[in-house]
């Protein structure tokens, strides 16, 4: 790597290091700190889950939370009754107030003589977006080298940072609804996700990554003739169900190094994309510090950081089929599972 | 106007009429829908509120709703207990779930014998951001001819979307911490707010202001030299602080044609922008119909729809006097009142 871009974050930021909290917008409305960590009170740092494989179970048209055990995914919210606990039971909750005893649920769940009913097998489960209500999603563009080339465009000195909408979240099984979507160039991008777990404002690379609660699978669903519509790509990237992620929230301490991670997407079967984490412009710490720097991170919000080579629009014109309605997208990432869904 | 650009969203859009329900984000988890609407239900047309000036109070941590009257602000969470009612308390609340007997309660509170104590002087009041908790903040650029043409640009040919986060939320009376910022080229941005009151997807022209909550006075704030660092905007738009909004979220009705308000910006008591929502390249409805085509709006959505002629980054560079630590700033709109805030 360039060293000049190790050290791109100290030019970048301001000198300051005190960390405070955001500004007008950090403040939630009494019912939603209500409702955020179910006590009425949101910490800025909550006690951040470790050693768990998380994900959000659909119920209809609600989500609750799921771990995923040897024992198949427990349902916290039934195990929180039959086990009379004060765990989390939804995504929202366990981000917004921290572990409160789920860790020590799950434990007493696995080792139960009688828990058997609190456990689904996993091909029963209907998934909801593993994050279901950040304040933000970040994405980051040609963040990796061989990806920037092949659309033509120079690989950046600086993260390139651009948005989706939480209209835009979708589940592992999910269906894009292309045909509703005034667009022709459906192009996927496999990328890894951060989930931030503690709100981060200014901080450096080294401490970046402790501010890290997960890592997920995502596919930063774009429509290419949207996205180059005008110079801001936002429109391309968060039509509805553009933002796909799941099928689990793995916690930072299974995951490791997340900048050694292979990634790769296929289409009905066949590889499209196929690269290693490693290959980041920037990697995890320096793009949290680097946002934090811009605007407070807060818990919940995701990363989509970038995509490696192989979309369709680095494809030569004449080899450019976009995807179409039938289309099957499985984007896999080494420790992450593997994220499907398909395009109606 | 060009009547091409009259229908230009003929062109832009998709064939089919149908409103149907938005992806898998519109999903809301348990938790936050109890919050929305205090009942467990979030109708995606609530009954919108009409005829009233409301305004967001900040009581030291919290969030609740006021309504401006003949009688000073009512303190509808007070009112609520002193008279008895179920109506919202808080923005959030009364955007997700509509009027709910709001209406009803301000008529009663300004009629009552011993209502005094239910009044606050406006003097006295600690505004919040009157949106607090949007899903969106949607914004419009170079959306007035003689903007875009004074920072050098071509006049769009469709709108230029853009986002902010809800970090940047920020309130009448508030204060931009630029100081805490990496960056030295501040400057404003006077805009007019679309606040939307039901879930908009794929709806017309003609239907597009019937899916208005109401509009706000807004201050797009904007941070040149971040805004320019990369081709996405995003970062020199969403810093903490960077949405002002305020001081009241006004009803459609009480407003009547958005696209004909006189809208200023002054710094230090200096008029720096001086225009009418007239001369917007895309008016408000097209603007609402136009994103309602690429993602599904959800009540509570903002929208800045665009800057006039006056800004700093529009003055020959000779003349560029950022704004700097100290300044004070005023935007008004016609029927919308005057925001004013500060940069430390």
């Amino acid at each position: 790597m360039d060293p000049k871009r190790r050290t791109f974050l100290k030019q970048a930021g301001v000198a300051t290091t005190v960390a405070v909290a955001g500004g007008a917008g950090a403040l939630k409305t009494e019912d939603v700190r209500a409702a955020g960590a179910g006590n009425g009170a949101q910490p800025s740092s909550p006690t951040m889950p470790r050693n768990l494989t998380l994900l959000t179970l659909r119920n209809g048209e609600a989500y609750s939370l799921g771990v995923k055990t040897e024992r198949g995914i427990l349902d916290v919210k039934r195990a929180v009754k039959a086990l009379k606990s004060n765990a989390p039971t939804t995504m929202d909750a366990l981000i917004a107030g921290g572990d409160q005893g789920l860790t020590d649920l799950v434990g007493r769940a696995v080792a139960g003589a009688n828990a058997k009913g609190l456990f689904l097998e996993e091909t029963n489960v209907d998934f909801g977006p593993c994050v279901t209500n950040p304040e933000k999603i970040l994405c980051v563009g040609l963040n990796y080298a061989r990806h920037a080339r092949e659309v033509g465009q120079p690989v950046p000195k600086l993260p390139i940072l651009f948005n989706k909408y939480n209209n835009a979240l979708n589940s592992h099984l999910g269906t894009v609804r292309v045909s509703r979507i005034p667009a022709e160039r459906f192009d996927y991008e496999a990328e890894l996700v951060i989930v931030i777990g503690r709100r981060a404002r200014d901080v450096s690379e080294v401490e970046a990554l402790s501010y890290v609660l997960g890592y997920a699978n995502g596919n930063d669903f774009s429509a290419r003739d949207l996205q180059s519509r005008s110079s801001q790509w936002m429109i391309g990237k968060t039509c509805d169900g553009f933002a796909l992620l799941g099928p689990y929230l793995v916690t930072a301490d299974l995951v490791g190094d997340p900048n050694n991670l292979k990634i790769e997407c296929m289409v009905n079967g066949e590889v499209r994309q196929s690269s290693n984490t490693n290959d980041m412009v920037f990697n995890c710490a320096q793009l949290v510090s680097y946002a934090s720097k811009l605007m407070t991170l807060e818990p919940g919000d995701i990363m989509f950081t970038g995509t490696p080579e192989g979309v369709i629009g680095g494809y030569p014109k004449e080899k450019q089929v976009w995807l179409k309605p039938g289309d099957r997208l499985t984007t896999s990432i080494e420790k992450l599972g593997e994220l499907r869904f398909s395009l109606a």
